[in-house]
């Protein structure tokens, strides 16, 4: 239990207005699915979406923000700049960010790695695991040798991601392919973590490990208190009075 | 504070009996110095020698041991492997482990690191700053931009260490050198950090803001629960069965 | 010697235009003075400014370059975001990319490293002494324990980069502060390298050891064979055909 | 074509004396089929076996070897602790070493990286997939999006090894597991690489693409000349002398 975290989720929200398949397996949308399977880890939760002003991540809310979930698809090209540029600018200041699925090609995702965050894929019925790599990372705590999941989307390598901090889950899928499911980075102050599962058709958050997993992930990302570095850049102290000393 | 976390002090405890510039600094040893600049921490703290039975370090005394913190120096060719040995194990299932100093070229660390551990050293009068290079990092909390020891030994590079996960701080020397003073490792599921300062004659652990360094460094260390692996390596499903499924 | 690697030097290119303390210093520029200095090592080399059009960085220009060189200062804002975004796809396909320098704040550094690139910096005339970290690098190959450098800019720690893959050099500055001066990161199939000397007013890039370092980091950043991985991102093969198998 | 690298291939040799399974698949022992493997590439090669005096890894042969090969499985116990200490000095003093298979368990590669290396196995007919994850690392060069060997031993995740510098093939099991099979470290001036495949009783080493990996390897472990480091490492000049500059 880590109370009081405030984590605000953003979904997308689109294809929960236009796909008769999605509404069936996630009809309170899944932003909301997620913060439903919050409930029982004490955290704050808010949920936001495509639709909501500015995206509904303004400075008043995310500077309210301990940890920010982002589960985006169809309109990542639509996502305004200046809200990627404030999105960057707190995680950099200490804002903790999950990178849901197919999260991997969003704007912020690829502005923090810097890379084209591309993979390999295929909608089928795959079922994945996802074997834990580091047992002892605080990701993994509460699971097994791995989640199972009957039916996923496919994601595969090479994932074009700069190489992980930590590497904590690697997926099998029953296709043939495999994929670093699970992986952390640190980008200023703030950490990021990517947790693959988590297709609009399938009802994977609605599986409770995969809430355990991301509770912990928000856990993890949550800022911490770190050094306090002077403001001030510019170190105008004349080098006569260093040598002097 | 991170109240109740077992921490058991290893010093090494021999240049406190036969130096008299060491007894002036630390009348009551090394390892009784810091258990008391922790005292404000919360944490429960024993502190051993190498002239204990076993070094002190016993199946009984590591099995209740959160964080083990290591001070060495004349003594490391002497300490037993068995007890190394039992070191690593404990480390390799979750113990934290905190590196201090000459601890450097301890058996135990490099065991852990694979690598010689060797350094440049100038035992002089040197002012040391040791910058904060990851300021969001939690053993950096509660520094400023720099922590200034007034008098210390110097280490310099190149320190043959493998690649750290991450590197917290550097130290700057008055005579010309630099070091990677801070910086931790994974090793299984245990988590390692090294800390530069801290020669034995010079009043470093009576500084807070060294004590503060280590107290995060503990509480950074400490164990977490992570995934349950299952204890049978040998997975014997007949492959039959898996095509079959 | 490694022969006809075909080097692109890019320097911005504006201070030898506006400073008469540059001009003194770089009467045909840096990046001829660069350009010059590598004469010895093979390489086919080319030297571009920012008032070139498109900066020189072209498509025909970038198809053919091995390795391109960065440097600039005042007008890292007015780099077309265009060519920005050009020179960032090579880099992901293959090319190699040295930065130098205030090259530090670019829009291509920061758009590779996710941060923002900042730190602490003084001008004086502090002496810099870059030692190396890891003897074992192929850009070290040829320094020795460092590299003296009796006056330059300091720029200090924290260095807001991602923890680079490999860390080579580290700087002492006599006014007090390090730096992490040479390190590498992989950003999809491209090699980067960042190397810190090289303030417009001193003549850092006359000196041969640092020519030394940046034509080890031409060497090591140039493109190799990889692994030839299928255009076709989507895997369209049927899973009841994988499952029949 | 990398001429004139000295191999030196270390197999243990013993399965090829006392299993006829073994016998069939590599007649010649594994050691000298991974040499004949490697003749197209202009290494100059050299085979020995557990059975050779001091293990054939003799100073002799050691000052003579840029890169060292090892396959080892029933006898990694057995193994001498000097001969391991004195491969172990080769590596971080520059000598490349390449763990194949069943060596992760080997006295050497646990040493280097300082955990158990233990892993998940299953003997049985698995299909592996070796997928590509760094498709710009040159020990990858050559390969297409994978390599399927029709039967394999399986190894699964979590293997205990600290965090590789490069993760560069990820293997798929048809069981049902995923492992990192393809992966680097640097020890000091040595290069590491750990490749999986290799079960004795199939004829891994006779599969061209599973070779070319091999002399990729060889060729990208070479020593590199790098920077020369002063042999002393006490720095005697007096603090005086420095300050008075």
């Amino acid at each position: 239990m880590t109370d009081g975290l405030r984590v605000t989720i953003w979904n997308e929200g689109r294809h929960e207005q236009i796909h008769e398949a999605v509404q069936k397996v996630y009809p309170d949308g899944m932003g909301n699915t997620i913060a439903k399977g919050l409930q029982t880890y004490g955290y704050k939760t808010q949920v936001f979406t495509f639709d909501d002003p500015e995206h509904g991540l303004t400075d008043e809310v995310l500077s309210q923000t301990d940890v920010l979930t982002w589960w985006g698809h169809m309109l990542h090209n639509d996502v305004q700049d200046a809200v990627v540029d404030r999105v960057q600018k707190y995680v950099l200041n200490g804002m903790g960010l999950l990178v849901l699925h197919s999260g991997h090609e969003s704007k912020i995702f690829k502005r923090l790695m810097g890379t084209t965050c591309d993979l390999k894929w295929r909608e089928a019925t795959d079922t994945e695991r996802i074997w834990v790599s580091d047992p002892g990372h605080p990701i993994a705590d509460g699971i097994g040798d791995f989640i199972e999941l009957p039916q996923e989307e496919m994601y595969g390598e090479p994932f074009y991601i700069p190489t992980p901090d930590h590497q904590i889950f690697i997926s099998w899928f029953e296709g043939g392919e495999v994929f670093r499911s699970g992986a952390t980075w640190t980008r200023g102050r703030g950490k990021i973590f990517y947790f693959r599962p988590g297709h609009e058709t399938y009802p994977t958050y609605h599986n409770p490990q995969v809430i355990k997993v991301i509770a912990n992930g928000i856990k993890w990302a949550a800022p911490n208190p770190g050094a306090s570095i002077s403001v001030e850049r510019h170190r105008k102290v004349p080098i006569e009075t260093l040598k002097a000393k």
